[in-house]
């Protein structure tokens, strides 16, 4: 785990942050409070049994005013394999937007698989592009990202901060904006890109069973204020990405407007807020993701995922 | 009502035509059997207690097997404002198809306002497009259309045949596709077309606060079998939009297999399947939708919704 990762995993004050998990606890997915170092939980069944059990509604009561106790005592041992997807129900499908930061519009416009651009004199967006990923996409932090036949030949990775909307409303200002914002967690926006191409709307390039790894846990915003965060990703532990989300083109007060124009957010929206440089279609040939590959997202402050490629039988 | 809407509204057998509505009854919305014309409902609290009272439940529980009887007695008289958008919690943001008539592909593609295609050249799709709308999107089929401040220049009708999925289903073939159709309804794809450009990405344009008005109920597959469909459109009693779903670019089958290649097909999951020529871009100059506008969209054996625009505050 690179050295920048946990700059002050207790916190502050020495207090436990803040990270929201769902864990895989005696057989069941628990919501709990995880130590920095996702070493130790505190199921909020015991810490708050007055507070939903699920993230999705536990999002709408803190967005409501609700408050999670401090942990207290040793905490439950926790192990990676044991952490599933924070929130794998959000209320409708994730907001992602694509070609948002300078470098990947460029990588991702002269690749000849963006149907956004016609090259690299509008390779930059002018506004948000945003699709969406089903619920049905989102995997835990260690799952596996399957190869489904025929669709197998042209998956990439990309890794993205997420924003997770606590307080919801309609045409937020962007002096507002990060005051609507519950946490950040980590996604992978595994992509088809052949699919991309040939169907021009990415949805189903973006939105295919098991294409949305994310975790390992959600940080709450106060824990992250308004600083930028580095962004990486590895394949097979070769350094892919590594960028600002300084360098964001549209940031995350501007995503968030610019969706609130449209729609009201609800508590416990997702917004993927694009990719860096790195990804496979950026080397000539692409190098895409293979069967065994294992490809690694991290952001400073929040955490990791690591998810193997993995052939599905049909 | 044009004279082909309800060529056998009593059925094929004298018996009332499977159709399901969403009704407001003292102040609640119901589960309801409706009769061809819209007259009379069979609350399926009365009439099945054990079902579910939700339509995606009852999708759910029809795709498992469960039967819903046959009505008895006069029923309970219902009004045209009574009902309500049949399916307004779909388990994922509604699947939508762009360019699925070549009439409308073509004048979509000459409008300026196309980000999926450079012209003639390449106006007709070589594979769906496949883009969403959530579920907040979602209206009553007398609904009012709202126009957002800011949002309200260049809205846009687009009538089409959704169709709802019943038992679900990955790589599902032609052959099969049909079998996994619960039933058919109405929607308006309400779009903002200065959005559609903007954006690249269809979702902001397309998934604004109540642009799916959707209804007025759903018929069931076997009522309706594999025969085409008339689809119309008016706009305050103007005749604008009139094709069958025979001169669909990719039919219902298609788009079944090609949607369940990416992902697993939920019950109760709706995927809209495009519109016809005629829409406000198709004439020189465009002819968008403005406060007062009265919008029609009739499907023939289903029925038809029509909903007027109606400026909203803020």
């Amino acid at each position: 785990m690179p050295d920048w990762f946990n700059p002050d995993p207790m916190g502050r004050e020495g207090k436990v942050l803040m990270r929201l998990a769902m864990v895989m606890l005696q057989g069941s997915p628990r919501l709990a409070r995880v130590d920095a170092e996702g070493r130790h939980c505190w199921p909020l069944a015991a810490l708050a049994p007055h507070l939903p059990a699920d993230m999705a509604g536990l999002i709408a009561a803190m967005a409501g005013g609700a408050i999670v106790p401090e942990p207290e005592g040793e905490g439950v041992p926790v192990a990676e394999s044991m952490l599933l997807a924070p929130l794998p129900n959000p209320p409708r499908n994730i907001f992602c937007v694509g070609k948002n930061y300078h470098a990947h519009a460029r990588e991702f416009a002269g690749s000849g698989y963006d149907s956004s651009s016609t090259g690299a004199a509008d390779a930059i967006p002018q506004a948000p592009i945003i699709f969406s990923k089903p619920f049905t996409a989102i995997s835990g932090p260690s799952d596996d990202i399957p190869l489904h036949p025929g669709i197998d030949a042209a998956v990439d990775y990309e890794a993205e901060l997420a924003v997770i909307i606590g307080r919801g409303g309609r045409d937020i200002t962007r002096a507002d904006a990060l005051s609507h914002v519950f946490g950040y967690t980590v996604v992978n926006d595994v992509t088809a890109r052949d699919l991309q191409g040939t169907h021009k709307q990415w949805l189903l390039a973006k939105g295919i069973d098991g294409f949305c790894p994310m975790g390992p846990w959600i940080v709450t915003a106060d824990e992250i204020g308004d600083r930028p965060m580095r962004v990486t990703c590895s394949v097979n532990g070769e350094a892919r990405q590594d960028a600002s989300t300084a360098d964001l083109i549209f940031d995350v007060p501007e995503l968030i407007a610019t969706i609130s124009r449209s729609m009201a957010l609800l508590p416990g929206d997702v917004i993927a807020t694009g990719t860096p440089e790195g990804v496979g279609i950026g080397f000539k040939p692409p190098r895409f993701l293979r069967d065994g590959d294992v490809v690694e997202c991290a952001i400073e402050g929040i955490g990791r995922i690591r998810n193997r490629l993995r052939k599905t039988g049909g």
